[in-house]
Formats: structure tokens, C-alpha cells, sequence
């Protein structure tokens, strides 16, 4: 009997835990899409609230620290302090940024999102109103348990009006 | 001896195979991302030589029957009849686009591909020559083996110059 216990014993070193079944896989896979999109949503609505806010550094610190920022009409930027540089130029008091997500695919690790966007400002320094409607596609990236902003692209459904001519003095 | 075998089979139908090593699990995901990446290079290569050759029904059938396409300055097109609709407004005959991959992350049957592009065209029917330079990012997805695109962005470095007014007679 001790003999059968051992070779038994020996036998299940090798079968660790059961495989689990495809529906189980499934549920797992499920449960942990539904979690990176709980965390992406919940990241999105601090992005919306730090630009709104104006607090660029804040927006920075959601990206990786490679990450792109990729804004219509003007370079990309890599990196966290050239995004941070970037987005201080893009964020106007009293703009009010919204966002609607249409989509979000996840795969391990790996996230997109996609959706609409509205960004409105009032007329300042010699700067007509802004009132822009466009479409982004963000790449997610779960580090260390938290998930980050990999590369971040949008733009606008019309052409923007060109920056006016400085006022005349 | 027969009951011992049998006892040691019963527990071997919960083993089936060893568990892969965590170096042939990398080695295993390493080889699957590569051949996304080249699936997906070649894949590119053929939406480029498609807009060169004005063939927009040809790049539609790239994406996925539920595919969305976000071009700048024009609104959102989802599913391939809109796609290859938009396609046909934006594919100027003589125009020639170039894309140059900077990024492609993998994960299982996602991708996400990230670079910049050029796009010249000679004046035309009164409109201007194009000569944009800007940057895209692409969501792929491995349906049936094949990768195919589900989700297409790309915006400019510096704003457009607007259409000019339709010539006086």
C-alpha cells in the first residue's frame, strides 16, 4: 500500500492542478476582460478629469513611460515629459473634454479602446472658441498590475479653422 | 499489479501532457507574435500597393466585415460598404502613400500596429497637390487564421490647407 501511495505520489507531480475545462477558460478569460475594462474605464474618467482640470502632469502620469501621444495636426510626442510638454499646449482653461467609448478589446495584457470624443473652450487671447468632435483609438498596457497608456491617437471629424492672424496692434 | 496500473491510469487522465516550461511558454509566444508581425508586414504592404493602384474595394477586403475606418477630418466609417466608400474619396489617382512601421505589439489574436505615413498626389479637377505626412495606428485581429483589420486611425502632423472655392466660370 505504501508502494502505491509513493508511485502514485510520484505519478501526480506531473498532473499539478486538473487542466481546466474550455468553459472554465472561458469564464477566466471573461472575468478578466470585464476587470481591464472596469480599470480602463475608471483611468479614462481620470483622464477626462485631469485635462478638464488642466493638470497635464497628472494626464503624463497615466502613460507608460515610453508611451505616444499622437494629436492631430501636430508632431507625435514620445515620452512622458514631451507628452506632458505637448498636452500643457493642448489643454485651454476652461475647456471641457468629453469622451464616449464605443469598444474595448482586450487580449491578456493588452488593451484597446476606441470611442468619440467632444472638446469645447471659450474664446480667449485673441483664440476663437474651440467646439471640435472627433474619434480616438488608445493601446492599453497592463505593468505591473496596473494598466497604462501606451499609445494614444485621435482626431477630428471636420477640418479645424486655421489659428487666426495676431491681432492688429 | 493490474490494480496498480489502472489506479495509475485513472490518475494520469487528469495529467495528459506536462505542463510546458515557462522558457518554452516565452519561446512558443515569441514565435506566435513573429508571425503575426510578418502576417501583418505583408498584410500592410498590400493595403499600400492597393491604395497606389486606387483599388479601394481591394483595401476594404482587408478589414473585417465589421471594420471601422477614422480618417482625419471626415466622420468615422463602419462595416465595408462605408469603408470602401470613404476609401473612394480619399484614393486620388497618381497618389502614392507610404507607411513606415515604428511598433507592433501582439497578444494572442489582437495586434496593434503603430508608424507613420507619407502621402503625395499631383493637383487635380482643381484641387491642389497633396503632400501630407503624418502618423497611424491599427487594431488587427486573427479571424479564421487570417489577420485582418478592425479598427484603422491615422491623423496629420500639421493642419491641411482647406479645399480651395470650386473655380469661377
Amino acid at each position: 500500500m505504501m508502494r502505491n501511495t509513493l508511485v502514485l505520489a510520484a505519478a501526480c507531480l506531473a498532473c499539478q492542478a486538473p487542466a481546466p475545462s474550455a468553459e472554465q477558460q472561458a469564464a477566466e478569460t471573461q472575468a478578466a476582460a470585464d476587470s481591464a475594462k472596469a480599470a480602463i474605464s475608471e483611468a479614462s474618467a481620470r483622464y477626462v478629469r485631469y485635462v478638464n482640470a488642466n493638470q497635464a502632469d497628472s494626464i503624463g502620469a497615466l502613460f507608460a513611460a515610453d508611451g505616444v501621444l499622437m494629436p492631430p495636426d501636430a508632431p507625435m510626442a514620445a515620452g512622458t515629459d514631451n507628452i506632458v510638454a505637448t498636452l500643457k499646449t493642448m489643454t485651454l482653461p476652461g475647456g471641457t473634454l468629453t469622451l464616449a467609448s464605443q469598444n474595448v478589446s482586450v487580449s491578456g495584457d493588452m488593451a484597446i479602446a476606441r470611442g468619440t470624443f467632444t472638446y469645447t473652450a471659450p474664446a480667449q487671447g485673441g483664440m476663437p472658441a474651440v467646439d471640435v468632435k472627433g474619434k480616438y483609438m488608445e493601446h492599453w498596457h497592463r505593468m505591473d498590475g496596473q494598466w497604462r497608456l501606451v499609445e494614444d491617437i485621435w482626431n477630428n471629424d471636420a477640418p479645424q479653422p486655421a489659428a487666426p492672424p495676431p491681432p492688429k496692434r
